[in-house]
């Protein structure tokens, strides 16, 4: 199976784990969407930084909510 | 091996093999940068628009100059 460990990353660059066993992630207006492979589902408002499938992990980033400077990434 | 391979959807909805065995993506600036287990990279003028990591399957939507209206997404 290749699902992935999805992690947030909050204002201080300090990661912890979201969600376990990740299989879909779908971004949606400023929010994730993610279900793992036992159905639960998380929706959080932050944006994919970066993504290493081979070690199974996803990071997402905070989107805070005064950030409309960084609207165009 | 957990890697996945990257489809490409026009404006006209239609899907297309990007890269394959894809290890990291990362959004940057209205670009995803690929990489591949072999080392290949690409860059696109894209966005996620949705991962199933057990399908082995991510698609990417283009992102078109004028769409800045899209931009809080």
């Amino acid at each position: 199976m290749c699902e992935a460990n999805v992690y947030l990353m909050d204002e201080d660059g300090k990661e912890s784990l979201l969600l376990e066993m990740v299989d879909k992630v779908k971004p949606e207006k400023g929010r994730i969407v993610l279900e793992n492979i036992f159905g639960q589902q998380k929706i959080v408002k932050a944006k994919i930084k970066e993504m290493a499938l081979v070690e199974h992990k996803i990071l997402l980033e905070k989107v805070l909510p005064k950030s409309k400077s960084k609207a165009n990434e």
